[in-house]
This record gives C-alpha cells, sequence and structure tokens, in this order.
C-alpha cells in the first residue's frame, strides 16, 4: 500500500435520485462495479417503463472491468443488470438468493446461458488483481443482503448497500458488527452509506414486530386473510407462512412476482414451513375460508397487481366478500398514496375490513434510521465520507448528521452523478467526471425515448393534438382537397363542429394569403397555419393543442 | 314540526372523493345549498385544471335554491361557485373574509357586481322560509370558519364544515362548544361531520404550537428567512408576522394568491402587524438580509409557484443564497410528495437551509384527530350520522368511530355522489338518487373534456402519436401521394429513419392488397392500414402509438 496508490470512485447511480444503485471503483488497471439498479420513471416520464444508468464509460473502458458485485436483489440493486450484461459480459458475484432472483430475470431476458454468476457467502472474499471485495452480512427487507469491504491498494473502502441494524431478524442472523469493528482497526479510508431514512430520528423496529402483529389478526380473523407485501420481503413472507401455521391456515400466492420470488426462495431453502401448507390459487375454494391466506402483491396500489385485480373484480381465481380481512403490509412509496388509497377505497366498499399503514402496524423500514446511521459511523470512524442512496436532501441530511459526530465538513462528499472521488491513502478530492446520466427504456427501446419526445409526450397529454391535412396542386398551389382537420385529445369532436369549421376557414384563408404573397416554401406555410391556428384555438379554448400541418403535393 | 315532514339531504361532492364538497339540503319548497368547492384532478385527469361538481340537479330546481352558505374560504369548498353562480345566481351567505376572498374570485370571473353576497357572523341566522341556517363558529386553517346548524321542519342538522378544535387559537376564539351542546338539548337529527383526519388518533395540536417554532427559528436566524406556506393561512401568516416583529424583520410577500389573500386580510382587519412592517418584494435589497422575511406560496412544490421559481433561479426578484433559511411550513398533500422533493433539493444545492416536516414541527392539520371527532359526536348526540369529506376509506372509519360510540350501525348513512338521505323527524333512508359527478374544466371549457378525450390524452402520454397520410385518385382508388407519416411522442425520428420507412411500404402495401380485393371504402382502409402498421410497430418496439390514418381524394 503506498501513499501514491490511487482509487476511483465514481456514482453511475443512486446520489440526487432514489433508485438506480451502481458505483464504480476504479483503481489503475481495474475497475469493480458495486450494485446495477434500475429507477422507475418519474411522472414527467411519460410512458417510460424503467430508467437505467449510463454505463458509456465502463464500455469505454471495457477491458479494465473485472466484474459486478451485487449488495442484495432488489430491482433498484440488480434491475439493470440484463441491460448492462448485453453489453459487457463480466462476471457477477453475490448471494445465494440474490443470484437466483438475477438467474430467473436473465432468463427472461434470454442471456442466462451465456451469463456468469457466482455465489459467495458473507465473509467471502472475491479478490482480483488490484481490488478484492469482501462481503459483510447486514440486515435488510430481503435475505442475503450484504454490505461490501473493498480492499483497494489505497485502503479500505466500506460500502453499507441497503441496511438497517435488526438485533432480532427472523432468520437469527444479526449485522456482523464484528466485522466492521476489525476492519476499522485496520483504519478505513472511506466509508459509503445509506442516506434513505437519514431524516427519520430513532431505530428501525425489527421485521419480528410485524409477525407480531400478523399473530393476533389472524387469532382475530373470522374469514380469509389476505396480506399485500412487496414480492421479495421474504422474511415477511416467512412470517405470514408462521402465522397460517399456527392458526392451522393454508397458504396461496397470487402474482407473478411474487409466486417467482416464493419459488426460488423455496428451493433454495429461504422459506420455511410443511409443503402441504402451499395450495394453487386455484384450489382456495376447497377451503373454508378461515382456513385460508393469500398473500399477494399491489401493496402500491400497482394498477396491473393482484390486489388492484381483486379490488375491481378483475382477479380470475379471488372475489372479495365481506368476512375478508385485507393486509397491506407495506409503506406507500412517494408518489403512490393515490394508487393505494383507490384500492382500499375500493377493498372497503366490497365489504372487506382492511388493515393498513396509518391506522396500524404492519410493516417497517429495510433502511437504517439516524441512530442506526450513528453506529456504522461510530463504528467504521472512516477517513472520508460519502453518503449514497437519496435525493441530495437526504445527502445533505446525512452529511450532517456525520458532522455533528465530529467529522470535518472538508472530508465529506457529496457526489453528482459521475463525479470521480479520487482518493489516496491519505488524500481525498473531486477530481473531474465522467459520462453519466439516465438512460430510458421503452418497449423494446432503450435511450431511444429522449427529451424531444418526453416534451411532445407531456404536450399531448395536456392538450392533445389537431393535424391539419391539406393537398395542394403542384404547379398553382391551390388548395385541391381538405383542409380536413382531425384532432384527438383535444375537444370532443361532436360537440365541437362549429371550432372544427372555424379552424379549416382559417386555413384555407390562411392558404389563400400565402398563394397571393407568392409563399410557397412548406416550412412557410405549415409556420403560418400552425400560428394562426393557434391563436384562434386559445383564444376560443384557452387551450394549445399541438398543430401538425401536413401537406400534400399532387 | 310535524312527524310527517320530509328533508332530503343530498352531497353533489365531497364524498368518496377530497375536495368539491357540496350538500344540498332540501324541504318541500326549498334547497339551501351549503358549500360550493372544487376539487384538484387527479392523476389520470391530464390536462385538466380544476373539477367541479355537477349541479344539473340545481339547475333542475332552480326554483326551490334559495341561496348558497360557505362555511369557510378555501377552495375546495367555494372554488366552484363562480361557475355554479353563473348558472344559478343566488345569494351567498358566509362570514367575512370568506366573503372577502369570494369578492377577489367573483372579480376575476366577471360577475362581481352581478352577484348577491352577505357577510354573517357566528351565531347568526339565516332564515329562509322551511330552512334557516345558523352559523356557529369553528377552527380551522383559515379564520372566520363556521360549522353550521341547520334547522328544518324535520328537526336540526349539524354540519361540522372542516374543523378542528384549538383551545388556544391565534384570534382567540375557540369553537362555539357551548351552542352545539345547548343545540343538542333540542335534539339533533343529523350530524355531517367531517372525516379528512379520522385515521389518525389522538388530537391536533394547536396552531399556537407553530409560532413557538417560528420565534426560536427565527432567533437563530442569521440570513434571510423565507417561509412558504398555504396562501389561505391567515393564522400562520399572522404569526410569522408575529415573529418577525419580534425580531426587527421587515416583511414581504411574494405570490399571486398569497399576495392576494394578505391584501384581503389586512383591508378586513385579520392580519395585525405594525403598517411600516410591510415592503415590497422589490425593496428587499435596501435591507440587510437578516431584516428580510419573505412570505411566499409553494408550500406543494407546485412548478410555477414563487418558491418552486426560486429553487429554479426564475424569480425575477429572489436568488437562493447560502445563508437562507427557508421554512416550508405544511405537510405535503398526498400526491405532491415528489414535487415538493424537487424544490428541497433544488434550495439545498443552492445552499439555503430548508426545514420541512419531516424534520421539524412546522405545521399542524386543520382538521380534527379522532379525539375532536369523538367530542363532536359526544357533544351532538345525533339521531342519525352521515360521514363527509373524505373517500371511501375516511367515511368507513368515521362510521366504525361512532358505532364506537355506540351508535347503531342503521343509523349511520355512507352516501354516494348524488344518493338522497331522506329523513323525517324520527327515521332516515337513502331513497333514491339525482344527477351528480364532476364536470372537469379545462382552459374555457366546462364539461367538454369527456372520458373519450382523457382516454386519448393518456394513449398520447404513453406512447405519442403516428399520422398516415395518403392522397387517392377518387376514380381509380391509386395513391398518387404519398402515404406520409409524421410522429410526435412516439420515437426520435432521425434515429428511426428505418422504421419509418418500412412503415410506409407496409401502409403502401396495404393499400395495394386493398385496392386489388376492391375494398374502396375509407373506414375499411383506415383500419387495415391501422391494424398492419399496429402490429409491425409493435413488433418492433414493443409499443402501441396512437395510428391516425388520414385519407385525401383528388
Amino acid at each position: 500500500m503506498s501513499r501514491k496508490e490511487k482509487v476511483k470512485v465514481i456514482p453511475l447511480g443512486g446520489v440526487n435520485e432514489i433508485g438506480k444503485n451502481m458505483t464504480v471503483i476504479e483503481t489503475k488497471n481495474e475497475i469493480v462495479i458495486v450494485d446495477c439498479g434500475l429507477a422507475f420513471p418519474d411522472e414527467e416520464m411519460y410512458g417510460v417503463d424503467i430508467v437505467i444508468p449510463d454505463v458509456s464509460y465502463l464500455i469505454k473502458n471495457k477491458d479494465k472491468v473485472k466484474g459486478v458485485v451485487l449488495t442484495h436483489g432488489h430491482e433498484d440493486h440488480i434491475g439493470a443488470l440484463p441491460y448492462f450484461l448485453k453489453q459487457l459480459n463480466v462476471p457477477v458475484y453475490s448471494t445465494r438468493l440474490t443470484i437466483g432472483i438475477i438467474e430467473t430475470k436473465l432468463k427472461e431476458h434470454g442471456i442466462l446461458s451465456s451469463s456468469t454468476l457466482k455465489v459467495v457467502s458473507p465473509r467471502d472474499i472475491i479478490s482480483f488483481d488490484e481490488i478484492s471485495v469482501e462481503f459483510i452480512r447486514n440486515n435488510h427487507s430481503i435475505p442475503d443482503s450484504c454490505s461490501l469491504a473493498i480492499h483497494t491498494p489505497a485502503g479500505i473502502i466500506i460500502h453499507t448497500g441497503d441496511f438497517k441494524v435488526d438485533y432480532t431478524p427472523i432468520n437469527g442472523d444479526v449485522m456482523d458488527l464484528g466485522r466492521f469493528a476489525e476492519l476499522s482497526k485496520k483504519g478505513i479510508l472511506l466509508l459509503l452509506a445509506d442516506s434513505t431514512n437519514v431524516e427519520r430520528p430513532g431505530s428501525t423496529v425489527s421485521e419480528k414486530a410485524v409477525g407480531d402483529t400478523f399473530m393476533r389478526m389472524f387469532s382475530e380473523a373470522t374469514g380469509r386473510v389476505i396480506v399485500a407485501t412487496f414480492a421479495s420481503n421474504v422474511h415477511r413472507i416467512q412470517q405470514i407462512i408462521d402465522a397460517a401455521y399456527k392458526y392451522r391456515r393454508k397458504v396461496a400466492i397470487s402474482g407473478r412476482s411474487i409466486e417467482n420470488i416464493v419459488e426460488v426462495a423455496r428451493t433454495l431453502g429461504y422459506l420455511n414451513g410443511p409443503e402441504d401448507i402451499f395450495v394453487s390459487i386455484d384450489d382456495i375454494e376447497k377451503y373454508p375460508k378461515n382456513k385460508i391466506v393469500i398473500i399477494t402483491t399491489g401493496s402500491q396500489g400497482e394498477p396491473m397487481s393482484a390486489l388492484s385485480r381483486m379490488s375491481n373484480s378483475e382477479h380470475r381465481k379471488v372475489e372479495i366478500i365481506e368476512g375478508d380481512l385485507i393486509i397491506i403490509s407495506a409503506s406507500p412509496i412517494p408518489g403512490n398514496e393515490k394508487l393505494i388509497s383507490k384500492v382500499i377505497n375500493q377493498l372497503f366498499k366490497k365489504g372487506a375490513n382492511v388493515i393498513y399503514e396509518s391506522i396500524s402496524h404492519i410493516h417497517v423500514s429495510g433502511h437504517a434510521f439516524q441512530e442506526e446511521l450513528k453506529l456504522i459511523h461510530s463504528i467504521t470512524k472512516p477517513k472520508f465520507f460519502m453518503p449514497v442512496h437519496g435525493e441530495y436532501r437526504h445527502l445533505k441530511q446525512h452529511s450532517n448528521l456525520a458532522q455533528k459526530m465530529g467529522m470535518n465538513k472538508s472530508n465529506v462528499f457529496i457526489l453528482d452523478l459521475g463525479q470521480t472521488l479520487e482518493l489516496t491513502r491519505d488524500s481525498a478530492r473531486i477530481n473531474g467526471n465522467v459520462a453519466a446520466g439516465q438512460v430510458l427504456v421503452d418497449g423494446l427501446g432503450v435511450g431511444d425515448v429522449g427529451n424531444i419526445v418526453l416534451r411532445d409526450r407531456k404536450h399531448l397529454s395536456q392538450d392533445g393534438i389537431l393535424t391539419v391535412v391539406v393537398t395542394i396542386d403542384r404547379t398553382t398551389g391551390k388548395v385541391i382537397a381538405g383542409p380536413d382537420i382531425i384532432s384527438r385529445g383535444f375537444v370532443y369532436v361532436r360537440e365541437s363542429e362549429h371550432l372544427m369549421d372555424e379552424a379549416k376557414i382559417i386555413v384555407r384563408n390562411c392558404l389563400e394569403t400565402c398563394l397571393e404573397n407568392q409563399i410557397r416554401e412548406w416550412s412557410a406555410l405549415k409556420s403560418n397555419i400552425r400560428d394562426e391556428l393557434r391563436d384562434y384555438l386559445y383564444q376560443k379554448t384557452k387551450r394549445k393543442p399541438m398543430i401538425l400541418p401536413i401537406i400534400m403535393e399532387v
């Protein structure tokens, strides 16, 4: 370890945003990537399916890239992996359940057989030439989650990944705080830590608390119990199975993503319970109502999810009836409140009893609150600190927290996407930046939806479109067919015939004036039509539809 | 008061929804309307400005309508009034500040001079022939808010309006609980009560608590203080002025809605403070930073609001700098979280310190929590109960609360919009329903945006549009110009030339096949083009743009 050896840390995702976590660790000859997640589109990204990181920097330096290490199996940490591996096929390292989940995903993308997936266990160390990565068990809302100690020529970098500290976790495996302490004795160069819940004082509640609530609710339930939760929350699912077992109920699973995860988790031994506790959703009618639990998706109100379909009587197998107890075991992710509320309203209207977070404690967070963050800072005593996993407000509050614990402000680095933190054994500074950003995925298109398309979609969504078509004579410039006007999303046409007739007259007059003034270029004709129509329509309706003039010549 | 006299209560808004509150009280010969509010469009109502109640039932029965009584001056209780008065010009009754706010509104709509507005005071009774309405002071997040006691031939109906119980309100006027108790002795036939916060246990915190926080924050602030809050929260604004006065700061107001309200409130004496404490936003640079407070709008992250513009360096007069203390004195209304977060991030990036609800107590709710609701149920002891102001989940929880307090389930009525609750002195039943629903306002259009337009806007927002134009010969049916294809919001055209060329070939082939098969009807041609293009594009892109074939004949 020389004083001159450098290591670069470059966030390609997960800072100044929620999701799409991806961090580059780069030494002289090597790059190792931590996580490769997706983000969900924000409300301005009309029609976009998912958002993935711009990895052009990695493609440019593909010879240096040694592999991807994944902290855990959530979409915001693994969801971009298929897209990345299609461009750069490097080995992927993670814990067993994480790899299991990825296998399903790569299979869907048709690249499983060509990919190299390597299972590691906590405390395992993956050694490349210059960098080695040690997996350290932590707690989170999915099993097999790890923090990472990244050993580099310049020193040790700890990346917490997503984590909480759960002293009574479902599987008994408390976060390996001892290993953090050991590493701390050697000196930690840089800490990267989860900032998701930095605004919340105190500590998270143990996952076990939710199990106690389930037990109480199951003991009182007289009809079916339907629990919606995050598909990947295997511990939560385990606790539902435990409660079902205790109260002699069979368990049916409904929803594609949760069926996938349950299958993987059962195969790999992450879900326990007697084999015959599971029944097919097709068979639930064979049992009395009070002998059934359905575990399902849709805790965020997603319109196509199983719970949402149940609430709309569109579920193939489950019709909600009076006496059903429905537990939505999740917190609303900001932005989803209205969708969830819609589902809750519908379920209540069908006569079910619905339990949700604002009226009961049926969810705990998987992300450390302030006191847990302080614990990690205090154990690791890093020389430098980079808050990650959060919008700027979270990173800023995390920086404040670190400073309150005695860290010098100049040792805290809030980076933007693509910014490079360059570290030596005793220094750190922001030094340049690399290409980074958002790549939008829409259907099969990766990156073909950009600002212009989004701007048009937004415009169309607000005021619709008005297409004006006219055929003119090539030689005389005279109108020989049209103008025809067709609108969509603007006004209800049958009630607006007069408006459309007036609009046609305006176009016709506009074309005549152009002809008189020898204006024959299409672009000029079109822009004249557009301007006159826009003014007329705005005056009449105070709306600004997109106007698309089309001129044909014969 | 005969046992046979009937009164009908019909919610035209405010049940099974948030906002657009409006309730009809109808006797044999009279109709009195309680509130006339708007709702904000939900995320599926693309491009819609506001939502108002369908009042066709009132128009149909216009001879019976005696007037509108308004509980307070919030948009969700008065915002539809201009639209209603344009259709049915009846007298409007409310307290002084409420009328003051309405005057501004009616002026903007050009109907102030033709409207009849009557100011009433708490304990005043407005007597019509069969119905009389008594105003009872309550507490809320706007001054001059009232509950109503509606005296009818069948008995007394209490409508709480929006309320909380504040024992230390800013203006000293505690809710007139005594009057509720007196009326209760006479017997309350029906209670309609605010369900907004029925899911929240305990009691609201007094508005005064926020003032204490302001004082503490102002005492520590070394630069400018900028407070964003709801424009109509005059008590909150008073407390900011009080803190400014104590710490010798001048107060500037920025934002159209808050400037309007402050002007009305100052004119009517609802805001106190030395005349010279107010300075124009144009003059703030004349004072040291630590002598300035700016009160502004944008606490919900509204993109065009003053705070949002400040955060983007687009505000005419205020550039955010390091040292500014920005207090967002509001809770996020569900659905606005992301917008607010964006503003907070931007403000932090500019170096300001930002205080917001999740990290400090700088807001209290204006709507009763469970214990306050229990107080009202307990004081009024109504025979029948109708929860209002809430989605179904809230109405349902409020029904549960009433039942826990001993009310018989059969005496609680959760109504849908337009349903009629028919009461006599000793009975109540749901009996029929009237026309009711949502009328969408978009620009100048009131009601002309319906399901088809919204469906099209949604479709356009997701995948854009592809217009296909072709000119064919009237006699031969042969293509003589085109096909031309123009797309918007679908793909980035420059990168998709090949796709568009292929699409043109498909259209051309499709038209030729039609011609060969003697298919000449436009509708058939169009639907063939649409089907073939849709299949082709979906196969290539997994997207489904709107396809608009246009055929011209010459």
